[in-house]
């Protein structure tokens, strides 16, 4: 007699789903906070993109009891505005809507280090980023008792591989990722490489990949390393993919596909670029895959302002530079 | 009688000159410090030039009384080798050779930072850039005294300026340019836009001139303003060289010459380009002429070293964050 066939197929994991959780986190905090946070948002360019997205952020804010202020400000004016927020008393977070000045000024990248360290929800300015990259995750060492921000997509990444159990719970904090193999396709300053240095931080090898070619993050040397290392490599894409336990693919615009003839078989796949970097096809090999990840970058901004709020409460000057 | 024809002709001023005075005064704090100050360089690019200049600043170190040490790092250990001169208490400043990664990576900026402010010689770290554009003078308000560090080449310029006399020393410090007008043809992140900021910030009008347009600086309304304002503006070069009292360009490369037939008669010319952006004919209508800066410069340099020294005798952490 024939038995039942394998339970085969591909799980589709849905942003939705892990953002529940973050999101009923949220409301536990937020319960015992004395009043409301409010996040203020700075539009200072023309981009229709930007504006859905801060109607978006406003329009979330709202259902999960937050407050959202947006301020549409002149360019010429973005840095004094932020001053002026970093100050006020009534703000617990602000979200800059880039981008303002054109890629080769580099202004952009300084303005993200004027937000003050008490407010910056992104993660982005100087003091944040050099901690993640550091690997030093809390704000007061010794003490240990507020966590150093981290910017929202990378970590929402790392929410959704949590979520999925990628992440081994048995090992401890901080090496939950000893043995996976994982490959980013993406080596943006803002999403791609913080990426790969933070799963490399919690003891993944990582495979970066972008259009300039492959670098390996890891850990260095064994299990106490205290951070990633990372070396250029002349892998290619199709030597690294299979094998790969997660594939992680980011690319901006419609015409990059991950080639889905590499992919090991079950391995986990998560797209977190705005368009589908993975064909329908992906559910043949993989064994689960996570088709957007946006709602869960969410749920991680409003944590921010919420852990904002925390060390707005608990520090002085002394400890947190403006 | 016909009286003797007035004195007329240019005043050609040389870097040389101008330094002079800067490293005497070096001279002297030196001889009050009881070890040589240490100067560390890290070169982590194969660029020619930078290895020149790298050669040129271990030189003149040597020949002023300080120690210089070239460090050649790959640009993967550039940040690892950073943070570790950081804390090198053998080590009183720090200067990073650039570019090293490509400029759309955003990456020599991030390294900019990591440079601790109590070490940054070339003062481009976030915490001096932030100063300089905000007008904060002093690390230690309200007790001022420790300096914020200013970068080189604009801080240079302001040298020369004051050696000139166009600071006019009878006005209250940080009002001397008040009623000049400067026009500065350069508006990059590192020097132009910068020293615009800073002359506004004394009290100057000025016009700040690149491929993509015009801006002005002021310094806001009247002369309590605390900061410079800037705004695009729809003039044009040919516009704003007839009512200009300075002119100061730092155009790379070798295809811009300052348009002479609008300069204003009796103008005072300065070039900080490593190219002549002004034809000898400048001769014919400026009243003084300073054809190249990088002495001056790295006399700057070498006092910043002394000023940090300085800063790392008297501070804790909780003055200066690292």
């Amino acid at each position: 007699m024939a038995s039942a066939p394998p339970a085969t197929g591909c799980k589709v994991v849905l942003a939705n789903t892990v953002a529940q959780s973050l999101l009923n986190e949220n409301k536990e905090t937020l319960a015992k906070l004395s009043k409301k946070p409010l996040l203020v948002g700075f539009l200072a360019n023309e981009d229709p993109a930007a504006k859905t997205y801060a109607e978006y952020t406003g329009k979330t804010c709202m259902e999960n009891g937050f407050d959202f202020e947006l301020r549409n400000v002149n360019k010429d004016d973005i840095e004094e505005a932020i001053v002026s927020a970093n100050t006020d008393d009534k703000v617990q977070g602000i979200i800059v809507y880039y981008p303002i000045f054109p890629a080769e000024s580099r202004r952009d990248q300084y303005i993200q280090s004027v937000v003050s360290p008490t407010k910056d929800v992104e993660g982005l300015c100087h003091t944040y980023i050099f901690n993640m990259y550091q690997n030093v995750r809390f704000l007061d060492a010794p003490h240990n008792t507020m966590k150093s921000i981290l910017p929202c997509t990378p970590l929402a990444v790392i929410k959704v591989l949590e979520y999925l159990q990628i992440y081994n719970s048995i090992l401890p904090y901080g090496n939950r990722l000893y043995g996976r193999t994982i490959t980013v396709i993406n080596r943006s300053e803002v999403v791609g490489r913080p990426l790969a240095a933070l799963l490399a931080n919690d003891g993944a090898t990582v495979y970066s990949v972008d259009i300039s070619g492959l670098q390996m993050f890891t850990r260095g040397e064994g299990i106490k390393a205290k951070k990633h290392e990372c070396h250029d490599i002349s892998m290619k894409l199709e030597e690294v993919l299979p094998i790969s336990d997660v594939v992680i693919s980011g690319v901006p615009g419609n015409g990059f596909k991950v080639p889905l003839q590499h992919l090991k078989n079950g391995a986990v796949c998560i797209n977190f670029s705005s368009e589908k970097n993975f064909t329908p096809e992906v559910k043949q090999k993989a064994s689960i895959y996570v088709p957007a990840i946006g709602k869960v970058t969410i749920a991680i901004l409003l944590r921010n302002i919420l852990r904002l709020a925390h060390i707005q409460a608990a520090t002085s000057q002394s400890v947190l530079p403006a």
